[in-house]
This record gives C-alpha cells, sequence and structure tokens, in this order.
C-alpha cells in the first residue's frame, strides 16, 4: 500500500501529514502560516525523503482548482498578506515529481468523508463547516463540485431572523450567511464568546434559524445524499436538532423524501473523522491524485 | 446515425418527437396532458413503427430519477390529479424494448443546451426556467445532478424587496422565489398580466432582483460554467441586463473570474434552443440512454 502526502493548507496554520490510502494518519507536523516561502519550506522539508506516491492538498481560498486554467494551481485573490496569487501546484512541483491533487479545504474535507467518514459509500454529499468563517464542498455524482470556479458556499444570501439586529460582518455582503452566522458573528451579537453562552441560550435558536435556511438552499439545488457539518461553532451539539427541526419547518414537506422526513437525525450529522476532517480530506485528494496518475 | 425519441411530459401537454444525434427534429406531435391511460397510449401510438434506437423522457415533477431506487422512473407525489405514483418508465418499457433515460424536464433541457446549445463543449451549466412556475437542472463534471433526489430550485428562499408588498403564492413556502418570481406573482402583484406589463415597468426591476439573488445562490453553490434562462418571463428580454446589473451588484465583486466581471452578457442567456429547449433536452437523454446502451 503507497504512502500519501496530506497538505491541509489552513490561513493560520499548515497540517501536513503522511497516510495510508485506507484513511490511517501515520504521522503529522503542524506549523504557523507566515509567509510562503518559510511557509512551504517547512512543507517540502517535512516530504522530503519520505516515500510517498502522490500529494493532495486542500487550501484555503479562493484558489483556482480548475485543470488547465492558465492559474491552475494558485491561491488567487486572497487578502492574505504575502499569498495572493502564489502558485502552490507549481512550487511543489519543482520539488516532488509526483501527482498533485489541489482543492479548497472544504472540498477535500467532503472527498474525505464520502471516502472513510460519514459519506461513505454515497455518490453525493456536502461538507460544511462553521467556524471563524463557513465554507462548503461537495460531492456530485461521485466527483468534487467545479465549474467557473469552486463554490463558496458561505456567502450565499439569507433571510434575516425578525429579531436579529446585528448588521452582520462580511466585508463584501454585510449580511450574507458567513457575515450572520459565521462564529465572530455569536460574540459580536451577543457580546460573549459563542463557546460561553450556555446551551439553552437563544442564540442558538438563532443560529440555527440561518443554518437551516442555507442547508434549505443546498438541498433544494445540490440534493446531496449526506450534510456532514463541522467547524468550532458545530462542537455545540444543541445546534443539530434544533437544525433538524428548523429545516422540516421551512421545508414545509417539500422535499418527500425518508432521509428528511423520517431519518433527518442520520442525514444532517456531525464529521466522522473528527478533527482530521480537514488532514483527512487533503489525504483523500492524495488518494485521487494515485488514482489519476 | 440512429433516429431517438424525445418525450417532453408537461403537466399541460405531451410533446413527442423523432430527432437525431445531432440535435435535428425531424417529426413533432403534441397533444393535452389527461389521463396517464390516455396520454401514454397516444405516446406509444406515435413511436410505435418507429425505428427509434433509445428514448428520453424530461417530465414535470416531483419524479424519481435515481436508478436503483424502488420507485425509480415515476413521477412521485404530483398534486396533479391521476398522475401521483404513475411509473412512467415501467410503461414504455413495456411496450419498448429499447434503453431509456428519464429525468425532470429541466435537467433534460440543461442537458440539451450543454449537447447543441449555449452550453456546448462546457463541463457545468444551469439552466433555469421562468414560467408558471420556476425550475432548474444543472449539468456538474459533464453529469445531470442527482443526489437524494433531483433539484428543486426554484423554491430556495430569498429575501424580500424593500418594497414589495405581495405576500407570494407558493402553497408550499409562500414566499420562496417560486413564490416571488414565477409568472403568476406578475400578474397577483401589479394587477395585470405579465406580458401586458410595458418594458420599463417597475415589475421587471423586482423581477430582477429576484432572480439575480437566485442565480447569485446557484453561482456560490454550484460555479456553473454557463447560466441559461427560459420559459415564458424570460421573453421579456429587458430582464436580461437588469439580471446582470443587479447579479454584479449584489455579488459585489466577491467571484472574480472573467466570466462575471467582465464577460455578463455571455454568461447568463437565453436558451440557444429556444421554443426547443424542452424537446430538445428529451432528445439529449434519448442520447444519453443510447450511450449507456
Amino acid at each position: 500500500m503507497s504512502l500519501l502526502g496530506a497538505i491541509e493548507a489552513g490561513g493560520t496554520k499548515f497540517v501536513c501529514g503522511i497516510g495510508q490510502e485506507d484513511g490511517t494518519v501515520v504521522e503529522r507536523i503542524s506549523f504557523p502560516t507566515t509567509t510562503p516561502e518559510e511557509t512551504m519550506a517547512q512543507v517540502v522539508d517535512f516530504f522530503k525523503g519520505k516515500d510517498i506516491a502522490a500529494i493532495g492538498a486542500g487550501s484555503f481560498g479562493p484558489i483556482d482548482p480548475v485543470k488547465g486554467s492558465p492559474t491552475y494551481g494558485r491561491i488567487t485573490t486572497t487578502p492574505k498578506p504575502y499569498w495572493s496569487n502564489f502558485d502552490m501546484v507549481g512550487h511543489l512541483r519543482s520539488h516532488f515529481d509526483l501527482p498533485i491533487e489541489f482543492d479548497t479545504d472544504v472540498n477535500g474535507a467532503a472527498l474525505g468523508e464520502a471516502t472513510w467518514g460519514a459519506a461513505q459509500g454515497l455518490e453525493s454529499c456536502l461538507y460544511i463547516t462553521v467556524g471563524t468563517g463557513i465554507g462548503a464542498g461537495a460531492v456530485v455524482g461521485g466527483e468534487l463540485i467545479h465549474g467557473l470556479s469552486h463554490p463558496e458556499m458561505g456567502h450565499i444570501l439569507v433571510r434575516r431572523h425578525p429579531e436579529d439586529k446585528f448588521e452582520g460582518f462580511c466585508p463584501y455582503h454585510g449580511d450574507c450567511l458567513e457575515g450572520l452566522a459565521a462564529g465572530p458573528s455569536l460574540s459580536k451579537r451577543w457580546g460573549i464568546p459563542g463557546a460561553e453562552l450556555t446551551p439553552d441560550h437563544p442564540a442558538w435558536a438563532m443560529e440555527a434559524y440561518y443554518l437551516a435556511q442555507a442547508l434549505m438552499n443546498y438541498i433544494l439545488i445540490l440534493s446531496p445524499q449526506k450534510i456532514v457539518m463541522g467547524g468550532g461553532v458545530m462542537k455545540q451539539l444543541q445546534l443539530f436538532p434544533l437544525i433538524h427541526a428548523e429545516l422540516r419547518k421551512q421545508l414545509n414537506g417539500y422535499v418527500q423524501v425518508p432521509a428528511i422526513m423520517d431519518d433527518i437525525e442520520n442525514y444532517i450529522v456531525p464529521p466522522q473523522l473528527g478533527d482530521n476532517a480537514g488532514l483527512c480530506g487533503a489525504l483523500a485528494l492524495a488518494k485521487k491524485a494515485l488514482a489519476a496518475g
């Protein structure tokens, strides 16, 4: 069985790992994201001399994951200093003569959950992370969604909760989903960090209102067979039953499939790969690179 | 070149056609949708004795297009009298020993535009029809979207226009996209049929506000390479520039790709197959059935 290299490229830290084709991570390392030169030197050092057969990288974005595009493999218009237009695939190729698969961190996580996690064996799934930002990736017909670019599902427009006075904090759209429901919105709206709000605080019903609304739109557009919700905010497990109830209320019987009508607790679930979702996602991308050759 | 059978199964009328693999329709017939017995007898009569190699059917819904599902091939929970749970694929198979492809009318239309129309040669596209209802289909990675079921994109939730007092007419969701922006909403909101509203009537700016909002969400979730807008309401061609401008306003520079930043007029377009979009869609499904064997 070949060893695979995995890179979870985050805006705050990078996690690199060596794993197997069955999803087992055998070695990992983590370091802060500074400049591309410094950070990528650590990535290269970690993989050098290891007997890996392919590399998968799940990255913060926006990126260009469209093969054949002139800017394929780059982190594109990120506001993060030094990283705008950085050619990650080109840099990796200059050091490693290996198959490389490069995608968004959330597309990677969706593929990881479809390969070894909560959506194993399914043709389609959605992975959404609710943390300092909101992002989602999706597998459709066994493949990750690409098109013009990659999905940016965290920025869809949602209806405001009638009692919500918070203006939203997205620099582009103000009160889009991310602006109203990502982690920072909790502390900005309620004056204390989300992690300190008690499980029965009304904050969570409002949070569920927004997240259920987003899921309703994702379901009506993508019809995924499983929805996996991860990220820091989703550690508040009381959100799951609130989201299940709110989603059924908003759909109002419209999508009459057993998964939603009778078994929603098993339809919208936490990541089965837990805190390894990101790294396992990159590992799944490496496995895909290996298969593609 | 094989001849193909195409069925555009609408709630009001059925259109059947014989076509070629290049998208040419050589013969067509149309009749009202009454009971399954009566209507399907006309379908069978039309195709009997014709030398067709496969059949494609694009149908009103909801349907079950998921192969392997116990209810595959059926029109499922439609409120249309007599048609609920009708097994269309089973009925066709009992008369024709041919490969059959069955999907929603809008998925068919998306495939038709990707095969011979405005999205020819692309890996992904979205087709949306705005008429008595709103529906959309999509090609992702060359394949039509299925999952739990099929997309129902017309029912996504949208923000109300601040000046809109109309409550919406969707029996499930009131003021979802279909409830606020399908054809009947125009006459109900303004008191005269949409077709009689002058091109400079404020109705169109409000309509563009809702449709652009929906497109924004579709783009952020699916990232399609082309968006094709058809249906009766979209015959009002003044809507296109209004939608282009409103979409760019709402996205606010967020998706920085040339198709949207520099060339939106060629990104969101009318169907190239025109009024044949539905029948050509069914023909594209037949072509797919033939290829799959």
